[in-house]
């Protein structure tokens, strides 16, 4: 069902980061659902996470045992989220952290965990011991495609990128996995993402790195409206044969900020494109607006409505139901009749109306798109913001509604 | 598909309300699509209008006529909403008001319009023009369950109720309609309601009674998070025969209000019962907040959730969709080991974690339910809130992807 999305392929080894996965049977048998990502000594970390109130066990361990030390591992679990269980999950993430820093020789604090699918079932923490040598007798420079494969749930397919770049000081790479289809909104979502650079940065750059890459691009997109308990992304910079960008106004940092922006934007953007039920990928576009708040409030009062959702899988220009949509979205002394709408560069509504010009048969043609682009002009200023989304399906429901059967 | 909701009936005449049909053909032939509802001379009237910025027409239209004079009609039209259609569209309004003046011998200021249906198509004015004999002809006391049928679009059951309380002044009748099965939520939706009372009521004592009437039904219920360009609720009282209400602090008020408090609530729940798609009328209880805001908040966080919605229509206690998003509604502070969670009362999450004795067994036969009750303790006062809302099923999904087709 996936709207214009290949599996991750040729994703670049990122020197000073080794991939393993295995089988632990954790929600089904006989595939991956057991990562662990080993980064090198002296690798520093940037990391994000859920604003959900309910932080699942492994979040909250993650952030605690990052404040205390830089990781050396990261371990991720698809099949079941930890969620929701209480003080005897806090004590099961505590036990997988342990289980890998006595295998591997470190501190457990060295073990950042992270985990997706069910919420508020137990962890099943036998089976993922019991996988851990396999995990770690297999990491590899090579793993990053398995990776991407090993921590999907609803995905239909591995999502990753990797990007490369020529620096006087040498050459640069970053590559990212991540996973998500549901229970997608901004404010991070259901979403696990994981990248790595060979470059050497201190952690408060690569912090503030990751965060204005995840601003504009996880935290664009929507599914559902739903965030979940355990969305994380975390950034791994190993120093291990890339530059050294310790200047965040030189063009080092400029680099590096623009190919994590572009693997997130790309890992973001393939989230929705994989989105549960999507039959297609929507871009809503607000400009001219008085602030880029106004813009972010209107894309999502659109990219939210189920009637929106709807219409546009059923390739229905029900412009309606977009402006229904601009009109409540709360902003203040909106002047409807300076509102316009166009559908993939179609002008339907100008000046609060419809377009003298417009013919529904024109509309009809630029939604029967699988790649739609709503674009809104509020004619109140200069501010714009897009967000992404997808519509709302039949498929949709059905994967939800059959989610734990 | 409506869910224990019966079909209008019984409902009891309002002395100086009379109310004709007729069948103007506006989007399908052969039925009732057109109403006339006439106030006898000296009733008062209250209302309520969507909060949209983009106002239908006829709300625009309506508005206007209400500041200049007391209704003596309402004209109402299903098919299409007269909305997004510009300047013409307020010319079309205008059109039947005056319309309706020239035959029945009124101001056009004294005919107040409603349109409910489809967004951004041309009224067909001429149509309902020529409809307006025929259901000036048919006005009669006992229209009220025509009525009800008239104005509906993708409801399935004509909504109606009526109330009559005895007081020492005499006897008092309120007798309501409404029409509404999607694009519902709160601040008034695409929601057409119109009840009357033979009280006699000031103004603006009428107005207060129907406002708080509003907040507590109408403004709590939710079915897609879409708010519409058309809602509107008119109260009328004829004050013929019915007893004279005129202090705030009376008995004769406190029976009124609590009789239109009924029928709207009654209304409300109905629409909810009969919403597109939906298999169960859900009922969210929020407890124990430091405000009413705060609870509302994380009620409608968890009646928009379309994750909670779909494991509602698939009779699964997934209660972790409901912990997420009591987690995402944004309360500042909340202290999740406080959260408690319990459906049609089976305690289901308790001090933030799943319950001890919670069974999966007893979960499930709580959802399967036609009925269900989430509610929601936070553990940080004594404030609650409670709003309706409906499951997010394959039906919701078909009926607003063919809408137009």
């Amino acid at each position: 069902m996936a709207v214009n999305l290949e599996a991750a392929r040729d994703l670049l080894p990122v020197a000073g980061v080794r991939l393993g996965v295995a089988q632990a049977g954790i929600k089904h048998a006989g595939r991956d659902d057991l990562l662990l990502m080993e980064a090198a000594a002296g690798s520093t970390s940037g990391a994000v996470f859920t604003r959900n109130a309910f932080c699942a066990a492994p979040v909250v361990v993650a952030r605690r045992h990052r404040e205390a030390t830089e990781p050396r591992f990261l371990l991720v679990n698809s099949g079941n989220a930890n969620a929701g269980n209480g003080p005897s999950g806090l004590e099961n993430t505590l036990r997988t952290c342990r289980a890998v820093a006595a295998l591997a020789g470190c501190a457990p604090e060295a073990v950042l965990p992270f985990s997706t699918g069910v919420i508020g079932q137990p962890l099943p923490v036998d089976r993922v011991e019991a996988a851990l040598p396999e995990a770690l007798a297999g990491l590899e420079t090579d793993g990053w495609e398995r990776a991407a494969r090993a921590i999907m749930t609803t995905d239909t397919l591995a999502k990753g990128r990797s990007v490369r770049r020529t620096l006087p000081e040498g050459s640069l790479t970053v590559t990212g996995i991540a996973k998500g289809a549901g229970m997608i909104r901004p404010d991070m979502a259901t979403m696990l993402a994981f990248l790595a650079t060979d470059a050497r940065v201190p952690r408060d750059l690569l912090q503030r790195c990751l965060a204005e890459a995840v601003e504009g691009s996880f935290n664009r997109i929507t599914v559902d409206g739903d965030t979940s308990t355990n969305d994380a992304c975390v950034l791994i910079a190993t120093g291990a044969g890339g530059p050294v960008i310790e200047n965040p106004s030189g063009a080092g940092y400029a680099a590096l900020r623009e190919a994590v922006g572009e693997v997130c934007t790309h890992l973001a953007q393939a989230i929705i494109r994989d989105a549960e039920g999507a039959t297609k990928f929507v871009t809503v576009t607000v400009q001219e607006g008085a602030t880029e708040a106004e813009c972010l409030a209107v894309a999502y009062a659109i990219a939210h409505s189920p009637l929106v959702k709807t219409a546009l899988f059923a390739s229905d220009p029900n412009w309606g139901r977009i402006l229904a949509a601009v009109g409540r979205a709360g902003i203040e002394a909106l002047e409807i009749d300076r509102v316009g709408i166009a559908v993939n560069g179609i002008p339907i509504v100008t000046g609060g109306g419809r377009s003298a010009h417009y013919s529904e048969a024109q509309g009809q043609a630029a939604v029967r798109e699988a790649e739609v682009t709503i674009q809104v002009a509020l004619g109140r200023g200069a501010c714009s913001a897009t967000v992404w989304t997808s519509d709302l399906s039949y498929e949709y429901v059905r994967i939800n509604a059959e989610y734990r059967t």
